[in-house]
């Protein structure tokens, strides 16, 4: 009689253990005052320009991504995403360039796509600053590879128009 | 002669393409004056739930998006994402709940994840709205699972503090 106890016990462990949910039973919530803000690497922008809330989830998710703030005058250098990059831009105006192309203006509440491996730059313009929200797949570990910086040159050529 | 410099031609144009990048020299830019607002479909949502901009990025990526606007009492079913979903929460309050744990609240300016196959809904407060930019992974054709509605009684459930 123990022993049938025993054992209906251990079986009812067992389902229990089978039909919960694994892992966490609450969001992971990321409260606005106390996501990290830092300053990005000098070697791949140019002037100022920082970095809020990055994020890399883990697997099976590929996604990373962060909140990006360049000041006036601030871009990217020229670089590319193994499976291309998402840009929701949510303050003011910037200026981006695929190569072989030209250069277009974009502003709050664009979203943009640049395709995979598609060398590219983005950046704010020279008189208003620009926030976007940048969302790319990691792939093989990766997720950028970063070139030369765009010279002032680059940055100042012509606007395109659409 | 004719020959050589024939051979030279092809050699060049060879070198040409192979040198080029492919497809695209713009980015593909989305203006926010051209974004499609959509209503959310009424059998995963409770109350007025709007989609804009919703995009899906081809392959090699596998990330898709959208930005969503819950009015005050609007809510999502219960649903789980294949490979988790982050929330980037744009404007007013929310609340959200994974299965077997406790409603939570957030606000604009916070940064959510839900990990893969967490059954979970989100959603405005009854007095406020809501807006998030949505971001998941699409595995296999699918970026989501639906399930239930969540009840009144669920919704209305006491808050957790953090």
């Amino acid at each position: 009689m123990i022993k049938r106890a025993i054992i209906l016990a251990v079986l009812m462990a067992l389902t229990d253990a089978a039909s919960a949910q694994e892992g966490p039973t609450t969001m992971d919530i990321a409260r606005k005052p106390d996501l990290k803000t830092v300053d990005a690497p000098s070697e791949y922008f140019t002037g100022k320009v920082t970095i809020t809330g990055q994020f890399q989830r883990p697997a099976p998710s590929r996604v990373s991504g962060a909140i990006v703030h360049f000041e006036p005058g601030a871009r990217s250098a020229w670089h590319t995403h193994p499976a291309g990059q998402t840009l929701i831009v949510t303050e003011g105006v910037g200026w981006t360039q695929i190569e072989g192309g030209g250069k277009y203006e974009f502003r709050a509440g664009d979203i943009l796509w640049c395709p995979a491996d598609h060398k590219h730059w983005h950046g704010a313009t020279p008189h208003e600053g620009m926030t976007h929200i940048a969302i790319q797949d990691t792939v093989d570990g990766k997720n950028v590879v970063w070139m030369e910086k765009v010279t002032d040159e680059e940055y100042l050529a012509p606007l395109e128009s659409d």
